[in-house]
């Protein structure tokens, strides 16, 4: 398959644009791709066309729109995944990862064991650098949708948005086995998906006992098996057995 | 929990046995534990013991081991991963995670498009390499099994085995959709989890026709969704599907 780039301006076959400068790197000196040469665009919003690369320079690069094609196929439940910022750059690896199996949408949390708080985050710019791992997983899993990632909200500020917002069996809070007082298994979800679900997954340290408790009320409470998943692992590892038994594999 | 070591030799309570060397710097180096401390230590087999800091210093290590202790439930289904080798340290990775989310044992394969020989591997130690890594993934998520590596094999010879000593059934061979005639999803696996079972998961490039063709006699082929998953997260994505397919969480 031709090399695929992001281009949130695509709208319809004809269309002639400029890929954003990222992207336009990447096709330049990465790829070293010229005019005349065929590529892949997708808009992040599900559109994935044909294109040909009218020019490519030094000022940036235009593309024309071709074809219509099908992009990976979308997962029927629409999953966010409302994950703790874990330390250094492993929330990194979670997104990319995350994007790949096939998140709806990635809200970074807040809670009493992460280590940066949510202006030290915004400081840092880091919802921007999140959304690149984003685009950047998309472009190699196929997909043409490239999953929102929210402001990071505390865990407090989001429970509350759950509360007033969803249903309780759609938000699942993934917790050890023997931490909370009601626990359901993977066995005990509906295995027909729901439209919409909320996977949330807590820091290196876990979630507080206090957490848990504020969370009961509105979240359901979901354990793993009884081997410890490391925190940067734990989102591939809970997000594919989701899918596995929600009926996307 | 006190940290945990490995220790082969451990068989019973009241046996007092010297750390491996590997286990002994950590001990002393890394966690700058004492005489009379108290940790636990397992034998990679299954069995689990408190134990008691004996002596600690230049010459090595010594405990005692106190009561049995239960480590974390074993799958059920003794499941393992034949994984072509991938290139740089990306088969680390994979070894920890696959012991870490928890298969009985690993088959590094050599496939057409692997850029290593067996004799290359044989070279450079990597089974040493790869088993403590194991080591030291079961140390982190609560296992007293340390997975067995087993020496590389050509698939070529991985199938002749296979064909010799297993039924059809329990051996699956992950491909993408449509490059084999025919497919299952994982729905179609029997929920009810197998006493054993091989997954087969290629390297980077894939496998070639000619492989998934000399496969076709004696494994069964899955496909995992429509993404496109990296070679060093699809053992993770896969074993967490199959768990959650046999009811392992």
């Amino acid at each position: 398959m031709n090399a695929r780039f992001y281009a949130p301006d695509a709208h319809a076959p004809g269309d002639v644009l400029a890929l954003p400068d990222d992207e336009a790197r990447h096709l330049t000196r990465v790829l070293r791709l010229k005019a005349g040469d065929a590529v892949r665009v997708f808009n992040g919003r599900g559109g994935e066309f044909e294109a040909t690369i009218d020019g490519a320079g030094r000022d940036g690069v235009e593309v024309r729109l071709g074809a219509v094609r099908e992009a990976a196929r979308e997962a029927r439940v629409a999953l966010s995944l409302a994950q703790a910022v874990l330390k250094g750059d492993k929330m990194d690896d979670v997104v990319r990862d995350a994007v790949m199996i096939g998140v709806a949408a990635i809200q970074p949390v807040v809670t009493t064991r992460t280590e940066v708080t949510c202006s030290a985050l915004k400081k840092g710019s880091r919802v921007g650098r999140w959304h690149r791992v984003a685009i950047s997983s998309a472009k190699q899993c196929g997909r043409a949708v490239v999953p929102a990632i929210r402001e990071p909200l505390t865990l407090e500020t989001l429970l509350r948005v759950i509360a007033s917002e969803r249903s309780s069996g759609s938000t699942l809070m993934l917790v050890e086995p023997g931490v909370a007082s009601r626990t359901i298994a993977l066995g005990d979800l509906d295995p027909a998906p729901p439209p919409e679900a909320t996977l949330m997954i807590g820091p290196e340290g876990g979630w507080t006992p206090e957490e848990i408790q504020a969370a009961a009320g509105s979240c359901r409470m979901l354990t793993l098996g009884g081997r410890t998943i490391r925190a940067d692992a734990m989102a591939a590892v809970a997000i594919s057995a989701l899918f596995a038994r929600w009926g996307e594999f």
